[in-house]
């Protein structure tokens, strides 16, 4: 097997908290080289930026984008008109129709573009679609309430416009969602609850249904010290599934039924090592254009101003 | 030809001032009954509600939805459910995703699903399309600045989520837009006044652009009193075209090059007729899907509250 030799863009925290080690333990993927204004890994040659990367540094397959979603789409433009495949972290970009060029240019060149949901790789998730498909689906409740001072410490970027705010990890929800379900889910009604000096909300509350009419409430927030929760609970005529941890443990009426430790991260390269083989790609919008219907159609409330 | 027996359901200033005449002017198209909370039109069968009206109402072909975006969904399915085509006013719905069921409901159905955009088919909006997809654009600049109050009296729904605010008349700016260019834009930055009473927005700029580049703006604005309007003007490099007046006059370096009386609403009738002899769907959902990205990535700002 011919190496996949990828580029890490953006060398913050998820970068050198999963990326890193996942590229290094999957098969036929190579990390080459880094580009990032600051940061950097001793022993890889670093640049200041994708265009100098791209310019001056050594041969690369690809490009594994890990810089905040604003400034995304230009840098996979840039890759794929330098012949690069692109691996997108989530969320894919800040708007939905921004990807539509650059799926036509990646279909064009025969190059990879593949826009990321690693929740969806999280170890209970397709056992719970699987369980799930066998069912009679009576509601959904989906619980994502995190601490975002430990989480997202000096992540600027997420209360700022195109940063999604508590959508940031709420996005990861829908992406589970939107594959453990039979039905397309859409929004119906939804509140987010914007710090009075943010640009982005802190807490949500979003009503989905599906064309029968299933109930789905989601509540995200980013205000919670304390217990942590990304679970997700479905009834069903059959009993009740629990999909906790992110999507890594399932239990069926409180019995746990499938756990495994996380390899989502090398799920993803896994799979973009075997898209890059034949330069296909997968690009799938369904959790952003949740989110982008929450802001069109939600009740916008201002709370307390959030300070890190 | 076999007459398509249409019910207008919500018949509001929008379904009196354009739907009726349209209606009666379009060969092949009867108006049969109307569906209406309050209002009603001398020798038409009347009924509260659309599911009063499928169920007690005349034989129907046909509902063409004049209600706010925010039922318009549920009235949609019931309408498909119940074997009837149905024509959707502009936006399509209050989301992006809602339309999804609808159109898979509508091609299982073997009913038409047609989502209108009227300013589509304003006169000179054709001419300008062929007109540019000969020429090398440099740049566009929309402005879309009406007065609330003289052509939106009493609409309330037009500030609760889901109403769109400003984005209501502006969608069609961008329902012509997305026609006339030769290639995908998408949104990169907005700012978004709200009032500070209101759940929408009552102005708005936009920066948008394409793969190439392109620089385009545009520049939303309920608060207009005196002169109105409704341009969008596209510099080439082969001159400056027009388009004024809502899409009903072109002119190229101020010389007008095409005009003609508005036929929107009977050119949206005439398709719908042919649409429904073979139960074909039209949904293009790229306008509504720039007004989702503009909320969801855009800059909100808060400004006096409005009274109307």
């Amino acid at each position: 097997m011919t190496e996949l030799r990828i580029a890490i863009v953006g060398f913050g925290k998820i970068a050198r908290d999963q990326h890193v080690g996942a590229i290094a333990a999957v098969p036929g993927a190579t990390l080459t080289a880094i580009a990032s204004r600051n940061a950097s890994l001793p022993g890889l040659p670093h640049f200041a930026t994708i265009e100098e990367l791209l310019e001056k540094g050594p041969p690369i397959d690809a490009v594994s984008l890990c810089t905040p979603p604003q400034v995304r789409r230009a840098q996979a433009a840039a890759a794929l008109a330098a012949g690069k495949h692109v691996m997108l972290e989530k969320p894919p970009g800040t708007g939905v129709a921004e990807l539509d060029p650059l799926i036509a240019m990646a279909a064009e060149a025969k190059r990879t573009l593949f826009a990321t949901w690693h929740s969806r790789h999280a170890p209970a998730v397709e056992p719970a679609r699987q369980w799930l498909a066998a069912r009679r689906i009576k509601s959904v409740h989906i619980s994502w309430k995190e601490d975002v001072r430990v989480w997202h410490p000096g992540q600027g970027w997420i209360w700022e416009p195109g940063g999604l705010g508590v959508f940031d990890p709420g996005i990861n929800a829908l992406s589970i969602l939107t594959k453990i379900l039979p039905k397309p889910v859409f929004v119906t009604a939804a509140e987010l609850s914007f710090p009075a000096n943010c640009q982005a909300p802190i807490a949500a509350s979003l009503t989905l249904t599906d064309i029968d009419g299933l109930p789905v409430t989601a509540e995200f927030d980013f205000r919670q010290t304390g217990p942590q929760s990304w679970d997700i609970v479905v009834e069903t005529e059959q009993g009740r599934m629990t999909l906790s941890g992110g999507g890594r443990h399932m239990a069926i009426e409180g019995k746990t039924v499938a756990e495994a430790p996380d390899e989502e991260y090398r799920e993803l390269y896994r799979r973009f090592v075997a898209l890059a083989a034949t330069g296909a790609s997968d690009v799938d919008l369904a959790p952003l254009r949740l989110v982008a219907d929450a802001f069109l159609l939600g009740r916008r409330i201002v709370v307390e101003p959030f300070v890190d």
